[in-house]
């Protein structure tokens, strides 16, 4: 195959909003598209212009802000839309108009309740309008791949005829199969009067699993614009995710010939943004950018990467600026596993302190199913000679009602010192009030950006694990984890490990970012 | 194609236990088991029998216990993991056994340090060892994908000569492209000497997005068992999803004459309770199984749904099991969306009260992003004519603190009667205390059963959200959602909400299950 530069055209702040429950205010797309561009975009989609004054201004504000991102304005065939978008879109460096019409029967007679002529006159107004003020316009036959061949072969006749430059053939409904979608852009192309004229774009929903692949597919079938979303975002079970078809197109594309411009190192930053941002976890599992995808588990694995990390890895996790963290400690975890995370900590144990502490790890392990960070440095408290960072917490209690503020105190033991001070501080909630008195154990300026809380088992007696992440002022993060049947506590413990890692970060016994 | 029964082979209890930290105790790999068989799993891979005692007993259970499922055991092409596995699987009414063996450079090079000739004997003898015992040996040689042809097809003809009657061709790493893993299966089935003799396996890695696809490319290349995980968990980004991969065939496999024996209407259940028993949430928008794959959050897709479901739905959720939600309430939503849902909760209001709810509701949405159920309920207390089902919260208290029990106070307003009750408990950590109140206020049984929890923005005084799961005696279950700026009212709250619609339900003023 040629050598082909396949452009990525990002529906997060479109599409990826129609996530249920992810509906974003102007000033955070305003954020997000700022990073978009700074991954490396080809074509962004901020919004329907049409849909409310809040998304007119965030499409607006995003076209006067980017510089080199071509800027999509979206809408129904309809008028009102297409002024919409014109207008929100006016200021940007470049820009495309996006039109999407049904073409499958179902959605002409239950929805829209057209004929076919209707339809295609809409089709032949709407695009003739449209190009009147924008030259790059993209046409989207919904629903196409359950459409019939000649409906389809005619409507995108008529809207290339009115100027149409970029057809899009949407898998709305994430029906279609790998082969078939290929072979669908390959028939187009070589049935579809005037096909030779435009360029193709493919935008395919994961309702089977199979969106990237689709994707790829298309690819190979002669698209060259893949509509994607961070983390695979979207309706329903979502979209094409950014990172993994970047990433199967940077790890296995050259074959090929085929590149983006996406700037891998800044993935994992965009996922972690959008996932914050729009309040959507990311599976552990989730490829690329979940907190498992670069982890291995069985004692066969974690042998050969030692050995060679090509034997279990296809991708280095450190391009796409994922933090390396490798190995989860539990019952197969060795003695060398184990002093080399506590380094991490700070804590250098001499031969026989390590023996002891592996000891007192392995019953543990026994015990537990793994062994968190936060578990180890608590193991690491009763082994003689072992020691949990700069502080301990040595007391802790939270007074917490419906209507008043919320009254915490902690007490922290300086482990170099020896020296215990309790703090005190309100808060409108308890977490609030928790941080409020551990930030006053340091000199130094330290954030809470992120909480996460989840139970362990299914029962109220279950344990809690909370995962915490601080900042520093040099935009430093730290994440610390907790596990407590007390959720404040497993809060307060995430909170002090984050905290005990910042100290030492500033004390210069760790040249690396932790987390 | 001719009619294809593809055969389905879960390793959730082996390749899935490697998820990092979701290891498991064998009383829950049974129970976990006995959903499998539940599903319509044709074959179970429960562990790896030599990696420990647990483990073996594990094995030794479910071969015991599983009446109609296939038991695989499985192990490295060592005489000992091989013993193990046979005497694991002894009492199985069927099995097969799994030996598996590096077949690529790369792994033969650093990992086995062995040469070609070596690695060819060990297959052969440990194929004609395990043989003796067992009459059903599938083969996979280890990183397949990576490995050459050449030596591939004849690591592969010495097998099929020592008795292997079932070839897996694993994509270890995750690194296959669909048509290219498809072509792989067409080829050994041609090149390899008696390679008619045998039956195929697929077994794939997510780390592209690729799995389910290149599963069904294997299915169209000849394979007739694909090795899934439930959720698609497993090593790094884990497996082939059993749910994606089932549901692709049950919804597209007929055109090519596919069908598998999976009950679908067991696949949502099966899905929470590995999620659940593994401590692995399941992303919103996983397919199948996530709790937005069947939600529509564009008002042209409600409204298209309204129609007619098979505008924007492929499948049916009901089908797998999935309680439907189907829209999400935010600034799109409408009146007839508000009554629906309040309906659910037992309360019905006249159309002045709903009026000027929905005024009230229309306020709150546009400085919310989306209005959780929890706030819904918040919104009608705000409402003259309204009130939020059976009880409300006026005052709550909790004391929280490093040593000691927990003890909280919970003050509910009957608002049928308008008494208030103080309850009081104590337990181990705070959400046990605050759910030994509530349940005093019922005269039933309830369980809690799960519970999560998220910051909903990025700092110490953010909203948390509290999704909280409770179950009666009838086995029904409810969740309520609470959001608060203290995680422990918004576990209350979330408690409550659940508690009322229990309430309700027992009223009989709900016939169907509501979570």
């Amino acid at each position: 195959m040629e050598n082909r530069r396949i452009r990525i055209f990002d529906t997060t702040l479109r599409d990826g909003e129609q996530s249920p429950g992810a509906s974003l205010y102007p000033e955070e797309k305003i954020v997000l598209a700022r990073q978009l561009e700074r991954l490396g975009i080809d074509t962004i989609e901020p919004g329907f212009p049409a849909s409310s004054p809040g998304d007119f201004r965030a499409v607006q504000e995003i076209s006067r802000m980017l510089q080199r991102t071509e800027i999509c304005g979206f809408g129904r065939a309809v008028k009102s839309d297409i002024d919409a978008a014109v207008n929100a879109t006016r200021d940007a460096n470049r820009r495309r108009l996006h039109l999407f019409l049904s073409s499958s029967q179902i959605h002409m007679d239950f929805q829209l309740k057209k004929s076919r002529e209707q339809v295609l006159q809409i089709a032949r107004d709407m695009v003739a309008y449209a190009k009147q003020f924008v030259d790059t316009i993209e046409f989207s036959p919904m629903d196409a791949t359950r459409s019939g061949d000649e409906f389809l072969y005619e409507m995108l006749e008529t809207v290339i005829a009115e100027g149409a430059t970029i057809l899009n053939i949407p898998d709305t409904v994430g029906y279609a199969l790998p082969e078939e979608y290929g072979n669908l852009f390959r028939r187009v192309r070589a049935n579809v009067r005037g096909g030779d004229r435009v360029e193709y774009s493919a935008h395919c929903h994961n309702d089977l699993g199979l969106a990237v692949a689709n994707s790829l597919a298309a690819i190979a079938g002669g698209a060259t614009h893949v509509e994607v979303t961070i983390n695979g975002i979207g309706e329903r079970a979502g979209n094409c995710s950014l990172e993994e078809l970047a990433m199967a197109i940077a790890t296995r594309g050259q074959d090929s010939g085929l590149s983006t411009g996406i700037d891998a190192s800044q993935i994992y930053e965009t996922s972690r943004m959008v996932s914050r941002i729009m309040n959507l976890p990311i599976a552990y599992n989730k490829p690329i950018v979940g907190r498992n995808a670069f982890q291995h588990e069985a004692g066969i694995h974690q042998d050969g990467l030692l050995k060679n990390r090509s034997t279990y890895e296809i991708m280095d996790p450190e391009r796409m600026g994922i933090p390396r963290d490798m190995i989860v400690l539990g019952k197969h975890s060795g003695r060398h596993a184990l002093k080399h995370r506590l380094e991490r900590y700070g804590v250098t144990l001499g031969e026989a302190e390590l023996a002891r502490f592996t000891e007192q790890f392995k019953e543990e392990a026994d015990a537990c199913k793994v062994i968190s960070d936060a578990h180890l440095l608590r193991i690491l408290d009763k082994t003689p000679g072992g020691g949990a960072g700069p502080y301990s917490m040595t007391d802790f209690q939270v007074v917490s009602n419906h209507r008043k503020a919320k009254v915490a105190s902690v007490t922290l033991r300086n482990n170099r010192t020896g020296a215990e001070n309790t703090y005190a501080a309100a808060g409108d909630g308890p977490v609030e009030a928790i941080v409020a008195c551990m930030k006053q154990a340091v000199d130094f300026p330290l954030e809470l950006t992120d909480m996460e809380i989840h139970s362990l088992s299914a029962s109220e007696t279950a344990q809690g694990e909370a995962q915490i992440t601080v900042r520093t002022e040099e935009n430093r993060t730290f994440r610390g984890s907790g596990i407590h049947n007390d959720i404040l506590a497993a809060v307060a413990e995430g909170f002090l490990s984050a905290l005990n890692q910042a100290v030492s970060a500033r004390e210069e016994k760790l040249s690396e970012n932790i987390c």
